[in-house]
Order: structure tokens, then sequence, then C-alpha cells
């Protein structure tokens, strides 16, 4: 898996604040821009939010996570590589942790990636077309995608899948991408954790441990902010 | 596959009526119902189809398919059978037409699937969680969904998936719910086409020859509906 | 105002359920259709509420109030009476009731509607187009309009415009809707709240009253519904 | 009315084609950004261009125009000065054409506004709340906002906007945006159109004279991408 920020809104804060301002008209008190990013994200006025959004590249990562990715319909946009337009010989492919860690599953698993790379190539030579070939390939085939997300969305997508109840291969993506937005402004990666960073308590059966710890670095986000 | 229109809008055409009727006030000349299905498809006013939606239950459709459907994004819900939680052993699959027909293919594909099927069963045999072993499931497996899309975004879906140039499974999928809705609304049914039926010409470099015999269509569905 | 339930979908509850059922296979253990709107509810997997939609007829109320209410975007259909096309003479309005409560707002506040009443028709006299003459038109001016929302998004807009400190006249509205879901759907309606309901805790800078009460409520429907 | 360019998409052409390259892999043959851009448009695969956005502060336009304004949903994000919240005390206004051009409509509109004024000030003297002092009022009223659109909504918004049919004022901001766009990036402007440049006819049933121009214009504009 390879993300890579290929672009995004300039001066995202300034213009977060510069849209919150004139909701009120003229008369408003004039506040520092991050004054203004806190206090709408404090009372949940999240719309200003989509002002802002970040293009990504996103390289590797399987068929599997990508299904589950596009899901997300609001405030996102997909440009996938296609299997139906694309030779995919001798696909590139993800091993899951699990397998990776289990001898003789990742043995089984390597022979059938070989196997199928072949069968596939085979499908090719018989003269099957690429879009009909495809329907051999695993989930675990490659695939490469733009998106781009905006800001409100990336609120909300990383509360689902940063949560450790997400699967492993897009909690690991999110996490990815909101270590290239903490570069970026890491004023606005601020707001991105999962659920309960949010709500403050947890809807899983069985709780993880992060809850106390998210819940303070909240806590000492708000004192910072003074609002 | 096997779809089945598990519920719609009661009255669709009514409804769509009665919206129209209140956007120019009381003063309007009564016209039917049928007349303001015609004059909004006409006039390209389709906001007022939205108020109509239909819920399909769609089964054994591949997930090369699926990953497709979900694509939409706009006046479109799905449910989706999940494979992190589902065992999948045995699991059914989906032949393209191209390898039905082709012996040497056949074999090879039929083959493929019972030696993925046995190791699918392996990897869940060794411990391996499911949302790891589906990593092995090929783009042919079988899903299954429910997916309600209101009439607005089936004229649009309509207009890319029935043409010749989409991909067959799509294709066949939504001309089985033309079907199906011509059934229980034959005039809602009667806008549901290809993209060229709307623009009155092709985009593609190697256009088929369906264009003339949509367009004598359209011309009578206008001609019977006297606007 | 005036609200209608115009049409929804049959068995709601029945629909959101097998919609459930589906995303884990044939393998799980039987469960009540209530199980499930209560198992989606608590585990926030609200996307299964978007295949059960309401459509109502909504009429008399403010365009200021109808402004707002357009805002909605997601999962949500509009058609509305337009001023564009429709001869406002004589036009209906809305009074506020800090206005109605004070005798002289309330006289000058008449005189006015009277004045404008008055205007428009003047300036339909002389010839301008109804599109312009409704320049003169006020907030107050009544509208009609068809909305279709489907129930993720009615739990959404609840949880913002049932809260006290929303807007008097579209709390009003919503508060009206949420009767009439009542009526028909009353499992449906237990989960159209305030935020606060959902939330446990109140991000306003003045709370009303009203949290514990909805808490002992929300506590109510979970020992009631023993998932 | 008053419409500045705030902030977009660096290298937006750019970004399109090289989403656009990632769709057939890496196998494709090396074209021009210009490219792709014609392509996608020729082709109708208008998603890549949802990765571009514009974003615009509107300012000094009427109430009447902006309620129609955000009726777009889709692809777009408004911020709205609040009629709640601000003291509209002296309050802005639009005065449409055909009233200033017609003597004594534009003296008795003009009696209005300041009428209205001074009761709205009065209303705010007597202690009525903001939120209902503004139901007095006029469409006519100044409001400013925020818009982000992305491009692929910009080309739908256009089509419908720019065209004769449409009301003036918000033909007007429309016509207003493209030069801001044209003045940025002019290849983007060139598929900014009413929609029966797009389809090639009208809808309309009193057509104008402006098809045969914009039909000239977009084969020029093929001829010179030579596709």
């Amino acid at each position: 898996m390879k993300v890579t920020l290929v672009s995004s809104t300039p001066n995202p804060i300034r213009l977060i604040a510069d849209a919150a301002r004139i909701t009120h008209g003229k008369s408003q008190t004039y506040q520092s821009d991050r004054y203004y990013l806190d206090l709408l994200y404090k009372i949940g006025h999240f719309s200003v939010f989509e002002h802002v959004s970040f293009t990504f590249f996103i390289e590797n990562i399987s068929r599997a996570c990508s299904h589950q990715l596009v899901r997300f319909r609001v405030g996102v946009s997909f440009t996938q590589r296609s299997q139906r337009y694309t030779n995919e010989n001798g696909f590139e492919y993800t091993i899951p942790p699990s397998i990776q860690k289990n001898e003789i599953a990742k043995q089984l698993f390597l022979q059938k990636m070989e196997d199928l790379q072949q069968s596939y190539a085979k499908m090719i030579d018989l003269g099957i077309p690429k879009e009909d070939a495809r329907f051999l390939l695993p989930n675990a085939t490659d695939t490469s995608l733009f998106m781009t997300m905006n800001y409100r969305e990336l609120i909300h997508a990383m509360e689902l899948r940063l949560c450790k109840k997400s699967q492993w291969e897009i909690r690991h993506l999110f996490w990815y991408i909101r270590g290239l937005i903490w570069q970026s402004d890491p004023d606005l990666a601020a707001f991105l954790y999962p659920k309960c960073f949010h709500e403050g308590f947890c809807r899983e059966k069985k709780p993880c441990s992060l809850l106390p710890i998210l819940l303070q670095k909240k806590k000492s986000l708000f004192t910072d902010a003074n609002l």
C-alpha cells in the first residue's frame, strides 16, 4: 500500500473561517481562524468543512479493500484502475497479516496466487476478453485509484474506519491518510479520530482500551483552543 | 442471477403528477396523470421523479458485477452480503458466456473454482479469519444485495447500463430490472432506455444498430401522449 | 401549517430486517424484525434504514421555513410551488408567535402584509412578470411542497430540527411529521429525537431540561427490546 | 451582485488527466493532458471531473436567487449569511430589470423597500427576535454565501442556468461564474454551456437563436482537440 497526497485546497483553515464568518454578517467580533475551526467542530456545524477537500493517489490496495472503500457515496469521488480494460498478467496482490504469520497458510496462499496468474494468462491466450478473464482474479489482487474527499466526509469516514473493529486493511489505509493530513495540516488532522472520540462512548460489545486516551486528547485540544 | 421486486412506491404516476401539479399552484388547468409524466420527461424536469423508488433483492450476481453496481452513489442505497462475516464454503459463482462457450477455457475455469473452494475451506480450517480467507475468493464469487433506487436514478443508470457497450453482466441485470418495472408500471418502464434514446445520437466509436429503432419507439411514445 | 403523509414504503420494518439478514448470509440465527431494527440503531449501521422512505405534502409553511428546509441534500427530494409561475395575488402568510403575542408588532405586521398584497397586485397590473413582482413578497409568504425523505435522513433531520434551539417553525414542522410517523409506524418514530437523545449529552451553551427525560425513554426502549 | 473566485484545485487539467490515465493501467499510450479532458467529455465519463472544485464568494444576490441556488444538492456546498442571527437593519436589495425600466413600478418598489426597512427596524425595537422580524423581509433582500462546486456539477448547473429560459438573476450569476473560470482555466470553461450545446437540440417550446452558434463552437472545439 502506498498513498500520496496529490492535491488539496490551499489555506484550508482560513477558507473555513472565512465561510464561518459570513454566516453572522459583519457585526461579528473578529476571532482567529483556529477559533472558528474549533467552534464549528464543537457545535457540530460540519457543513462548513465541505469547502475543503483532499485528493489522494492510492496504490496497491486489494480489491477487497477497494470494494469497501467505494461504498462511501457523499462528498467523495473515485477514479479506479479498471480490470475490464487492463491486462492483469502477473498481477500484484496483498497478503493479509494473519496469513503471513501462518507458514502453512502462507505457502498455500502464494501457490494459489501463482496458479491464478498462470490461469489468467492462459485465459487471455485462449482469446477470452480481459473483462471475462478477470472473473478468476482473487480479492487479493491489487488496484489503484484516485480519491477526492471533502473534510466533512473525511471526519465521518475516519470515525468508522480508524476504529479497531474496522477491517485491518482499510483501517491501515485511513491511518495512512490521516498521517498525510497531519503532515500538511495538523490542525485539521486533530479532529480525525474513531467515532468514540466524538461521541465519548464505545458502541462495540468488546470495547478496546483506546477511549480514555482519546478523550484526554480531545480535552487538551479544547483547553488549548480556549473557546 | 435472480432479481425480485420487493417493494415500490404505491401509485407512482399519481404521486409524480400530484407533485408536478403544485409547482404551478391551483390555477393550472387540470390534465391527466400521464400528461405530467410525459411533460416532465420532455422538459427534463427529472427531480419530480425522485419521489418514486423501487427496492430489489438481487441474488447470484458476481462480485465483479457488484463492485461496479455499488459505484452508483446518488438516489440509491445498497445492503450487501458481507464476505467478512459469512462463511463462503462451497461458494456459488458466475461463469461468463465467453468462457462457457470455449470448452478449454470452461474446463480451466471450473477446475480453478473447485480448487479455490478447497483452498478457502483449508484456510478456515487453519484458523484464518473469514475476512482474510476471502482474499482467495475470485471475482466470479456470487453475492446478494438489496438495492433501493429512485426513478430518476433508474433512468440515469439505465442510460449507462442498457447500452451494448456496457459489461454483459450488469447490462443483463438492468434489462432484468427493466422487465420487472415493465410488469408493474409499463408507463414508467417506457423511459428506461440506453442513453442514445434520450440524446438522439450515439457516443460510441462503433455504434450498434439499435438507435433508429429506439428513436421510433420514442416518437410513438410522444404521439400517443398527445402533449 | 398542514402536513399529510401521502405515501410511504409498505411494511418498512420487515424490509429493514430482511435487508439486515442478508448481510450475514443464511447461517444467521433467526431473530424478530424488531430485533434487527434495534440492533442496527444501536451499532450505528444506519445505511440499511435508507430502503424506507416517506412522502409528505406540506402546506402553508413560510418561505423562511422552506429556504431552510431545502438545505437538506442527501436522501431527500423536494417539489415546491414556484413563485415564478404562480400568481401570488392575495398570498397567504405565517405570523410568528412572538409577533402574534405583541399587539403593536402584530398590527404593524398585518398592515405590511396587506400593503404588500396590494403592491404585488399593482406590479402585476403594471405588466411586471410574476417572477419579478415576487421580489416584493416577504419571507412570511406561504408555500407548499412535496418532500420525500428516507428514514436514515429523517433520523438525521430530526436530530437537528427537534432540538429546542432550532427555529420554531421548522421545529414545529418536524414534530408534526414525527406525529404522522408515530401514527403509521410507532416503532420507527421511537428513534426520532433531538441529537442529545442519540449522543447522550447536549452541545448547547444553555442546555434545556429535556435530556434526562429523553435518556430515560431511550433506556426503556432498549430494555423492552431485550437486545 | 459580485462574485470572487476564492479558491480552486491547483493544476486541474493535469489532475483530471492523471486520474484518467490510471483507469487503463500503465499500458496506455501517453497522450497530452488536454487530450484526456476532451476525451472524457466526449464519451461522457464525467465522474473524473469531480476531482476538481471551485470555491466562490457570492455577494449581493437576492434571497429569491439564493433560494433557487441552494436547490443544487450533489457535488456542491453552501455557507450562507443567516437572517436568524444577523441584524438586517438597512438591508441592501436587488431590483429586477423589468422594474428598473418601468418608472411607476420602480417608484413603488423603492417606496416599499424603504417602508420595509423601517418596519423591520421597528420590529427589532419592539423586542421581536431577529429570526421573527425577518418574516417581513422581501425576496429582494440581498444575501451572501460561499459556494464550493466540483467541475462535474458546474457543467450540470451551467446546462440549466445559462439557458435563456432560466431566471435572469441566476443566469447572470452563472455567466459571471463562467467568466471567472474562463480567466483561470479557459480549457475548463470551454465545456460550460447551456444544455442545448451538449445535447445538440433545444427542449424549449420557443427556442432562442443561440443553438447554431453554440454547435459551431463545439465543432471547432473538437477540431482543435484533434481527438
